[in-house]
């Protein structure tokens, strides 16, 4: 449940549904996305209003004006669990609140004049958008009784099929209610069917108290929102639901206690709610879910997680939740598992239980190697492994391995991504080959990791960039490392070979080999984050630059912790400092990109603490520039690991010396193991870079750990 | 399960997948429509070929050759549970037969050459047909082992949304095998999903053995097709299947034992069978079945019929159920319940469980009145009757009755096909009322006996004719009795005013009256049957002319039997005469018209042993022209009513005298009472008309039975 207001009628960009520029609000709806960039969901819009608004001012359009009304942003309060804004065209304050399947309403008049509420189910995505079509294929409302209110609805979007159902119980009786089905206006009838369906309830009568609604979702059918609605919310008690789940985000969000000016707490604990409201919970409280085969399954455990972005998710997301939420990466692992026993293969970008197949790679696999790595509890790794295995072997359109297999790189002419995925393929079998070692799969292990080196096929050393070859062998000409590409028709995924130059996480010192060596490889990063010229063509995403980095999308997200392995850590420090404190505020607008459910926050998380996986899955954090005075992790398993930071602030951005548990600490990493021991890691800071400090060899990242 | 051939890639029409004048076949799916007029099904499209087709011939298009193969009909075999086919191109016989959920293929091959199987998960209606969109939204092939296939596909076509899982199981094994996904060809990897999705099976060895494969069919899960195939078909015996289906059919087919001509003989157990081919049974063995809120659920009974054609079949089909099926009519109609009580009215054209709103009118309504005043045991009557007025009364997009109940009719300008609509609903409005009188609801009884009557407010008496109104209440100008109107946009359904002018069947009386008494009600009819003029906009729909009156759809069916009501019962002999002789054959293009789902058979099965039900709810039968020599009726109660006609064929097309259960009768119709008490109907038919019987007022056919 995301219940949250709405600003536009058929929302696209913002994803969110709400833009924060807009005036007018639309209605509220009862779930959302957190910064996808691709839009979806938004069910059951409710929209109270007064007077008498004609149904053919309903503005199918979008142009007229409809139901909506102005509102102001003064008039806003928003905070875990509670959301409240006045309705400026109808006198209607309204406040909401949630648990984890069900929403509530309070809407407060301020005079007693006659109110409505409309239900929407038509309120979705943009139709005929550019990249997706959204059909609403059947929907239904119905009258339960004069206080009760049933629907769903069956929609393919961004989501290939989704089945939302819901149920709407009301403080006090509705007197009248008319349907409109398509063109047809029907008052007072029990049910209506229609793929275009809206609601309106009258109330007439005394307005002076104010209504309340709550409402229970299920992506299963209507006895499953009843049931839903029934062990979360029992009564109209509001206030108490509000604190209830505010007292639940508190302890969530209490899992890293934070000191650091006001700006930079405010920016960590928003990332943090960011990161914790999604994967989202699509199980009923039975356990009963919506399985990819569009069959209804139950999760033994009570619950299935959906909405895995992973392509930006398994950067640093994932990787926090394992400090902090060890129970949910086994619970979202297994959700995933789920995936790979009905589909064959684990979610590349999983909407509602289905697969979309957005962006490439495979990236489950590192979240999973990763966890087995860290040896996080409550997962059957043996056929973890056998889904992850599957997953590198079992062609798909958005990984097609039968022609990585034949020529040992994607050729662009055969199959378009190609440098991006040739890279990204690359590191999840480097995964593979790590996890298939430790279980004793040999074979597999040679296998993965033997085609985890394929990157270098598309390594054009004569210019120092990895570019498309085509299936005869042949550097596809002309290369230009500025132009971008999007999402198909391009060698490189939502960037340009600058940015993709920098993808071997795995293997960053055979790479640093390839480019010439530590000066050269430091030389083209300095170029990297100097070199200011922008072509025409910059794709959407692109956005937060510095030079050529651009955090605003996740292929840079890694790249200031280079530095880390070329012995230049005080350039990691430098550009890491000046992210935090330059492309991430405390305003309306305070990301340079996406939010891409959870990642761009989690790099602020890691960064504002000093540390960051370069490598999302071999457990080494490298250190950047701690911004944050103190920061004491509330650790999964009970212990606790601080990190404090003298003379945090101002120009102090480079680290002097490190003690880790009162003993002087010389690398410019720290492993997991460290971190999840418990402990103290004490960072002193200063304004010029200490160029001793993590330089020497040793000291620097280890790129495989020995497991 | 209705596995057959299919000569088309993307049928459209025939809707059946089949057209006798092509020449080539492209495979044989495993489900199809009879007749329907539109089109939809043909789920998983089995090919068997021989020697190396590309993929790249796949023929998206339809236009080049792919897989398909020649075939001659010399080669066809086909009887109730049987067909088969050789495929020239392959020198492959095929054969095919089925059970309720399963289908089995038998391929033997001529030579011993490398053979193949593509089964196709994306062959489906035309694309972008005018009428509908037909889109896959997700298919899945998976190869559980060498010999075992399983997947699935979800599709929006004619049917909202339809879900279909299937197991194909192989006598030998495969070598090797490829996916098509979208343009990806991927050799022997496990599983594939994609919206349109193929598959090659290769059969490498020893051909010299038939290869035999069974399939089972679930709109459940891959589980319940298991389970449907493990309950079904246990072995690969093909002709013991093949014994067991016709054993099953024959004795289906042997309600009825008739006599008469062989070609009268052809006619009357082809429709026999194509009356019993559908309404289908969607429930899996387990009784398990896809309700209309798109939620699993439980039949407990076993069965969940579908395939609902109600505006052609409640005429004829529905009532000849119920004398030989009468469990059958109690199923359909608690499967017709159970759309009521997810989707809150009756289904008015149900596939696949789905609503699709094709054509007007309530019509389950007079399925359900009829069953209920025949004391068909086996339905909840109270819920029924709840049910029958709510869908009276429950506007929707085909019913707005609101408008109804405003206007006393449809005004054109508010609602289209406006005077068949207000003339249909009248009718079901008439069946209500009936129901409600005997379940001693005094005020529903008025208030639809009432409503019945609203017809008369679009009969024109200065013309004639039915004709439309706006909402003003003026004649909509100009009126053309002949031009033609099909599924909107015009005042008439499928048909034109002269076609619409009969359609009265529940107070033929009133209606003589209106039309100024016998006389003149006679001379219209005879007008038309023998006006030929035809204007040039003819719908598709209008075919097997005699004047105006089209025997190739259905708002004519009843018509030849109102001469009974006006005294001249002979024309009714006629013209029934006429119709069973001239539009009725025992070859390929045996109807003039669709068949639609059982109503066209229905018409002459009925026709052919001399009565047919003009009101199809008020259990009388008019006389026609008997045209077999003898006809038993093994009813369902046990006891048998036999038709003998003596002097039958030629020109004796006449009723000289008419006996009943051996005692002179002297009656133009008999009751659903004299044929369910078992007994015998004697016709003496004479090649002139006898002008005494049946036409005395006392004879004439009752317009309501006293119930």
């Amino acid at each position: 449940m995301q219940l949250s207001p709405d600003t536009r009628e058929y929302p696209d960009d913002p994803c969110s549904g709400y833009d924060y520029n807009d005036k007018t609000i639309v209605g509220f709806s009862h779930t959302h996305l957190s910064g996808t960039g691709c839009p979806d969901l938004y069910d059951f819009l409710f929209m109270p209003y007064g007077g008498d608004i004609q149904w053919q001012c309903g503005s199918d359009d979008g142009k007229t004006k409809g139901f909506r009304s102005a509102f102001r942003h003064e008039t806003e309060k928003a905070y875990p669990g509670y959301y409240s804004v006045v309705l400026d065209d109808y006198h209607i304050k309204a406040e909401l609140t949630a648990t984890e399947h069900c929403g509530m309403h309070r809407y407060t008049f301020a005079n007693t004049s006659p109110v409505h509420l409309m239900i929407d189910l038509d309120h979705s995505l943009v139709r005929n958008s550019p990249y997706r079509h959204c059909k609403i294929i059947e929907a239904q409302a119905r009258v339960v009784d004069s206080k009760t209110i049933e629907g769903y609805r069956i929609i393919s979007g961004w989501a290939p099929l989704r089945k939302v159902y819901f149920r709407a119980e009301f403080s006090r009786p509705f007197d009248s209610h008319a349907f409109k089905a398509g063109r047809n206006i029907f008052e007072n009838i029990p049910v209506a069917n229609s793929s275009n369906l809206k609601l309106v309830l009258n109330f007439d009568k005394d307005n002076s108290q104010p209504l309340l609604v709550k409402v229970g979702l299920s992506s299963v059918s209507a006895e499953g929102a009843r049931e839903n609605l029934k062990a979360e919310i029992k009564d109209f008690n509001f206030d108490g639901i509000v604190e209830q789940t505010n007292e639940t985000w508190n302890k969530e969000l209490s899992c890293v206690d934070v000191e650091g000016t006001p700006k930079q707490r405010r920016i960590f604990y928003t990332g943090l709610y960011h990161l914790f409201i999604q994967p989202n919970n699509i199980a009923d409280v039975s356990g009963d879910y919506l399985a990819t085969d569009n069959t209804i399954r139950h999760a033994p455990d009570g619950t299935h997680y959906s909405t895995f972005s992973l392509w930006d998710t398994y950067r640093a997301a994932h990787p926090f939740y394992t400090l902090v939420q060890q129970k949910r990466t086994a619970a979202f692992i297994n959700s995933m598992l789920r995936q790979y026993e009905t589909y064959g293969y684990l979610p590349i970008w999983q909407l509602w239980g289905q697969e979309n197949y957005c962006m490439i790679g495979n990236h489950a696999i590192p979240v999973i190697v990763d966890a087995f790595f860290k040896g996080i509890p409550g997962v059957d790794y043996q056929k973890a492994y056998e889904a992850v295995k599957a997953s590198s072997t079992t062609s798909h359109r958005n990984s097609p391995f039968n022609i990585l297999d034949r020529y040992g790189y994607f050729p662009e002419d055969l199959q378009t991504q190609s440098v991006s995925l040739t890279l990204e393929i690359a590191y999840d079998d480097w995964c593979v080959a790590q996890m298939a070692k430790k279980l004793g799969h040999q074979d597999d292990y040679e296998f993965f990791l033997n085609r985890s080196n394929d990157y270098k096929n598309l390594f054009d050393k004569s210019i120092g960039f990895f570019r498309a070859k085509d299936s005869n062998g042949n550097w596809i000409e002309p290369f230009n490392p500025l132009k971008y590409g999007g999402n198909g028709g391009f060698p490189f995924t939502e960037g340009n070979a600058w940015q993709y130059l920098w993808y071997v996480p795995q293997d960053v010192y055979s790479f640093i080999d390839m480019m010439g060596g530590d000066k050269k490889f430091v030389d083209k990063l300095d170029t990297f984050f100097t070199l200011n010229a922008k072509p025409g063509d910059v794709n959407g995403n692109a956005s937060g630059f510095i030079g050529q980095y651009a955090h605003g999308n996740e292929p840079s997200h890694h790249i200031v912790y280079l530095y880390d392995f070329a012995g230049e850590p005080w350039k990691a420090q430098f550009y890491s400092a000046k992210i935090q404190n330059e492309l991430y505020t405390d305003q309306q607008s305070g990301y340079s990109g996406n939010e891409d459910c959870g990642q761009m926050s989690a790099w602020y998380l890691f960064g504002s603490m000093g540390f960051y996986p370069v490598n999302p899955a071999n457990s080494v954090f490298c250190f950047g520039s701690p911004q944050l005075t103190k920061a004491t992790i509330n650790l999964a398993n009970g212990k606790q690991f601080t990190v404090t930071t003298k003379n945090a602030g101002g120009k102090n951005i480079y680290i002097q010396s490190v003690r880790l548990n009162g003993r002087p600490y010389t690398h410019s990493y720290i492993t997991y193991q460290d971190i999840i021991s418990g402990g103290q890691l004490e960072f002193v800071m200063g304004k010029r870079p200490n160029k001793e400090f993590g330089t020497a060899p040793k000291d620097r990242p280890v790129s495989v750990l020995s497991y």
